[in-house]
């Protein structure tokens, strides 16, 4: 397969994220290999976290987009009109693939996009325009091409749930949490796009042109967005058993396609609720899959460069690949057994005959192998006269586990087979 | 686009629900049109939801799967070896693209047919072989293609999910919620594939394969069941704050891919702790992309065919798609604004002048305009003499409530504007 030469325009977190990955693309799994045939951005000069000097340099955005060395054009400059735009359009014009991460420029200039792409049978990729590192929008247009889709609903903004979900919890008002975040990093210094609901309002409306083949119309989007939210609506509503959340959506009606973006009171138990911090949630409802809810980072520079490199790997020829995705260049792997004696903390339940010393000869043949018992529990024995125990140990070798457990076979405690469970970590 | 000819082989839940799929095509969003080349089942007279006459039959799978008609073979009939085997290899060979929902053919066989479809140029696709409706075999081979996947961990077998769900929620034994899962078809007749491990195992294995680029060894996998769980278990777990779930998993160690299936004990506030029921959830730990989890129905008629249709969805010539999907052929609809005046049930946060009659006042203005009143909280004054009310309605139009509203401003009751939430149904 024929190395896929890609020309990267905008050097931000994100195109910085995507060189890293094409430096370490030895760990990845794509069909083939991806070399840079050309850089560009608006300073060639300024510090990077990736050095940049071993690849063409191009000015000019549009220049890098019709070289002819140019297979596939990544466009990470953002803004919906502008160099972009006109980036964009050169290349596609110049039959160049094109990948991008700008949800405004697809947003509102999307179906004019598809449409010259079409004509010039090149692909035009926009994972990573919506919910950073989910793969929605491929999973949407492709695998569930063959179910129809009736609703699509999500948090497609990580800083307003960051922000409600933040006020909520450690009881802020707004503008104290946004100056926080925008300290932080995690809001822009200006959080208009994103607090006004125009950011997730852009994604909602991509999602809803691919879910519904439906002519994309941004001004028939209504948005509004958390910046009226106040701690007193979120803890009101707590206190009723709801959350309020920025959930942007698309739903087929008779009419059409109704896209909005809005703060919607959610019950406790509803499963977009329960999405707190940056994440990005999205729900798709469909007939025959049923629901189908996708969670992960909306954003970032790793995520959105994972995407971005996702819709790369696509663009290899031949376009038919290997059943498991393996191609002969990637790094095999043997299945292999687990450890013998793996470490972690376990939960152990043991029914214990209703004796005097029964509970100490459990801990003291726990404590002889050097196992530290982190939570013990015995309730009443039960008509049998057997009393359940669960202890939760601290980490330790499962085989000190057995160990204990053979001390205490020998002594004959345990009235049936012990129950030995690996606890796993929190995450 | 030419129209892609399938050929069927199995006609039980599945199969049945594919063509029904192909016969209501026009609903989906595939690239070009289906036409069924034949199909094939052990008993062509069996009563069937879906009427098959107009389809050319065939008693033999495997002369279906050969037949020059025939552009892609649909194997649906199941069992790791036997005429499942025959069937897709004798399709192979012939050219055929294959698509199959068979976790254990592809467990144990599909790296040899993985090499076959590679010699032939053909695909082979299995994305419904690996929980249900969700498509996580494509996210994994295709999306995250462009990162590096550390770990697989996931609920993989809705069976033993909905066993140990159903067993701590309503406080009763294993064979007793087993005997009932049985008679309302939630659990098979012979129940041993799936709480033995060995279903999540196969397809734990297929995911592993693919995250790693591993050699699919079988034998290496380690898998342990829920048939030993006790009620006792469930519920010390829980006392102490875990989850105890049957989870699949596929890590990558420096010895290699180290694959398992085992109870586990989830700390409750774990991701996949809170996947209760019937439903599978995939969670993908990759650099730079984080983590993504995929949840949704597992297993089922509508759910696989959704998957199958979505891999026969990729097999159209030529590869490439439109931006957005959009085919001529499919259903244009338009973006339109939404209703003006939605019914829903709303929360509406109100600030009240802390004085005689102001509460009476809202609730009559509410009254006036035919809006029910759910829930009603009201709080005590804070210092600047405001007292926050909150309203959970009952369904009603939007435009009472702003009537309601209006008839509160003109006796200007409010302190500040009132906060109107639409309430999302729980889903």
């Amino acid at each position: 397969m024929a190395p896929l030469k890609i020309g990267i325009a905008g050097l931000g977190h994100v195109g910085c994220g995507l060189i890293e990955l094409v430096q370490r693309q030895q760990d990845l799994r794509l069909p083939g290999k991806v070399a840079i045939a050309g850089v560009s951005a608006r300073s060639q000069s300024r510090n990077r976290p990736v050095a940049i000097d071993s690849y063409p340099w191009f000015d000019d955005a549009a220049t890098l987009a019709e070289d002819p060395n140019v297979d596939v054009f990544v466009e990470l400059v953002g803004g919906s009109d502008g160099p972009a735009k006109f980036a964009v359009e050169t290349a596609l014009k110049a039959g160049k693939h094109v990948v991008t991460a700008n949800k405004a420029l697809i947003a509102k200039h999307g179906m004019a996009l598809a449409k010259l792409a079409e004509e010039k049978q090149v692909d035009l990729l926009f994972e990573a325009a919506v919910a950073g590192g989910i793969p929605v929008v491929r999973v949407l247009r492709d695998s569930l091409a063959g179910t129809e889709v009736k609703r699509v609903a999500g948090i497609l903004n990580g800083t307003c749930n960051y922000l409600t979900s933040t006020m909520l919890e450690q009881g802020r008002e707004y503008d104290d949490v946004l100056a926080e975040a925008q300290r932080l990093g995690y809001a822009e210094a200006d959080p208009t796009l994103d607090v006004s609901g125009m950011d997730a309002a852009h994604k909602a409306a991509i999602l809803s042109a691919i879910a519904f083949s439906a002519d994309l119309d941004f001004s028939k989007v209504s948005v509004s967005g958390i910046d009226q939210i106040s701690l007193l609506d979120l803890r009101m509503a707590d206190r009723l058993g709801f959350r309020i959340k920025l959930i942007a959506e698309g739903v087929l009606t008779q009419a059409g396609v109704v896209c909005r973006v809005e703060p919607l009171a959610l019950p406790a138990t509803h499963p977009l609720a329960r999405v707190n911090g940056s994440l990005n949630t999205v729900r798709i409802e469909g007939d025959p899959v049923g629901a189908i809810t996708l969670t992960g980072p909306g954003a970032g520079a790793g995520p959105t460069a994972s995407a971005v490199m996702g819709d790369v790997a696509k663009l290899f020829r031949p376009a038919i690949r290997p059943a498991f995705g393996r191609a002969e260049h990637h790094k095999a792997r043997p299945f292999v057994a687990g450890a013998a004696d793996e470490v972690a903390p376990f939960f152990l339940r043991i029914r214990l005959a209703d004796e005097p010393g029964a509970l100490a000869a459990l801990t003291e043949a726990l404590a002889k192998e050097g196992v530290s018992v982190d939570k013990l529990l015995q309730d009443s024995a039960d008509e049998s006269g057997a009393a359940p125990v669960v202890i939760i140990t601290h980490r330790c070798p499962r085989s000190h586990m057995a160990a204990a457990l053979a001390r205490l076979e020998k002594i004959s405690i345990p009235v049936d087979a012990p129950r030995l469970i690996r606890i796993e970590a929190a995450s």
